[in-house]
């Protein structure tokens, strides 16, 4: 039977984008006779503007009865006054907390042709190539006690609370060691445990894994203060870097950033394998809905189709086809192809069906 | 009665810029008969080597009972496995909240001679001039609940409890609204309110503060995720920013990395002006005690100099002294000399001592 693939355009560019995606399928149909079950529904402002809420029960059902979830982007302006009940990023947090979602790899690769692109000079990102695995089903984003409340004498306090359990750690430390095998080997963990409890137990639970399990991976330490330093300093020295939630979210985009090129970059976020073999996973790119420019054929397709081979890659199994398509996506950029937010002096602009087409044109010949 | 100044050089490096400081409160006394009471103690690894303990109740009590104090830096390889209750980060720690020093002021600045000096290109960081207000004594580095627990089935759980409550956003944003006011009347206030219900609450008490009290100043509100992105893609679009404890620790680094020049940033942290009308304050550089070069003449010691400049403008009120030292420091830049952090090709190489004499003969030029 064909895997299910869930796809979730969401809000702003996304729908656009997808497009894409879906010529680069019809691609695969035709010309490798592979074939998917797909399916698409509604998140974000999308959802809420027919449901009420920014995801449905029967949409998160769907992500879990699917083998993958591809999600385009969530946040619209309109709904941006919707409340901390109602806001569009809820489909996100809903579909790591309900499917078990807690490793988010993030990619910060810099494409030759590209290095330009970056505020930092070329000699520092130039080949740029870095793996974060950051955490994304606990630590603050998803502790008790949280919320505002009101004081006897009227003052208000708000409350978020960080926790993080030694098998919590252990799972995600174990995502990170198991990908710094397959690439450079080394794997720097990052917390805060000079001043956070949490993160004392974090180092101390790597340590130990690593031990236990993953001698042969080069395992470091560093504060997360200082790797936000490191980051814009040297970012070459680092392969895998593993964090917490929230840690993660600041370090992945500022990573992101050192390569000039939002538009590029594919995400995945896995969980655990269950009894029947099968792994839950959603792959998005990491840029955002960028309403600004949504229906105008301006936006980048190629994170939304990089998270595509991320999908086929990670829970598909299916490596030729992931690394054709990641060729045909550098070969465009190799041609001097550039939509508008990459593009720059002696180079071609396309729009996003432009781009689109010229990655199945690239596909056909390879 | 002369100003009570209280000099505690700490570790590493720490000693040896702050005779250079010295240098200049003698040049001061000399040339322009200005003298201060000063005294001085132990803290961080040295304080631990004789007490046993990071800093000591009789050196907090002097803390409180100086008019200011001027901090070198804490951390020593040799205490590294002191333990969490011992280590030398208590030191600062201990001072900023049994003081209430709430409120971290954290400029970041390109001094144009050093511009090359980024890993960001000139063109992006030239004449950057950012201050980031970071909440210090609020928080997760203070809430409660904290710890590592272990549960009934062997599972261990590190807590760690973020709390911030209206007067204690109230008061620190009431310190970037009135700096804003002496720059460039521009205050971004920074959370991550889109998932945590402090940062929602952060939001709400700054935007009517800023309703009630400046709506003089122009107001922006960003999430912690996208500022970390923005200060890479284009920092110069800052004037100040206004966070909480762990995202101002993240972004102030991030921010003070820009400029290329760690060794040349220098920081105050402020307190509430008391019945006396004294305000309790620390000045410290940004770098850390840099154990690895530390007794051999290579540290610049332009950072501590320059947070005795912003000791006398904040703390003395003495804004022409202050002014004076720092053209001072770039008057020396502009002359080509360079500690060994911050030499290039063309420049001069000079020592610490040498840093620190030609300020002092530049301030005789003056
Ligand atoms: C949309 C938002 C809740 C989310 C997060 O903070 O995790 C986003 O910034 C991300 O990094 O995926
Ligand atoms: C030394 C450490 C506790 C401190 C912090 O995390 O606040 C430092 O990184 C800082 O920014 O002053």
């Amino acid at each position: 039977a064909p895997k299910k693939l869930l796809i979730l355009p969401g809000d702003g560019i996304g729908p656009e984008i997808m497009n894409e995606v879906r010529r680069i399928m019809d691609w695969m149909a035709q010309a490798r006779g592979i074939r998917f079950d797909v399916s698409e529904d509604l998140v974000g402002g999308a959802s809420l503007a027919v449901h009420g809420q920014p995801i449905t029960q029967d949409v998160i059902d769907a992500a879990r009865a699917a083998d993958a979830v591809l999600f385009g982007s969530v946040g619209d302006p309109k709904w941006a006054s919707a409340g901390f009940d109602r806001r569009p990023e809820i489909a996100i947090l809903k579909l790591r907390q309900e499917l078990g979602l807690f490793a988010n790899l993030r990619p910060a690769k810099v494409f030759d042709s590209l290095a330009d692109a970056s505020t930092l000079k070329p000699d520092v990102v130039r080949g740029l190539d870095i793996m974060i695995v950051r955490e994304t089903v606990g630590g603050i984003y998803f502790g008790n006690p949280r919320g505002i409340e009101t004081l006897a004498d009227g003052t208000r306090r708000g409350i978020n609370t960080e926790v993080y359990t030694t098998p919590e750690i252990e799972r995600v430390a174990r995502v990170a060691f198991e990908l710094a095998r397959k690439r450079d080997n080394r794997v720097c963990s990052v917390e805060k445990c000079n001043v956070m409890e949490s993160g004392l137990l974090w180092k101390e639970v790597v340590t130990d894994l690593h031990a236990r399990e993953y001698p042969d991976v080069q395992l470091t330490h560093m504060l997360a203060d200082n790797c936000a330093m490191q980051l814009v300093r040297n970012p070459r020295q680092f392969d895998v870097i593993v964090t917490g939630n929230l840690f993660g979210d600041l370090l992945s985009d500022l990573a992101s950033m050192l390569t000039g090129s939002l538009g590029m970059l594919p995400s995945a976020t896995l969980g655990a394998k269950g009894a029947d073999g099968r792994m839950p996973a959603l792959y998005e790119p990491i840029h955002g809905s960028a309403p600004d420019i949504a229906g105008q054929g301006k936006a980048n397709p190629l994170a939304q189709i990089l998270s595509f081979a991320m999908l086929l890659r990670y829970s598909f199994d299916m490596q030729e086809d992931a690394a054709l398509i990641e060729q045909a996506v550098s070969n465009v950029l190799d041609r001097g192809l550039r939509t508008p937010d990459i593009m720059s002096a002696g180079r071609t602009e396309v729009n996003t069906a432009g781009m689109g087409a010229a990655v199945v044109e690239e596909l056909a010949r390879l």
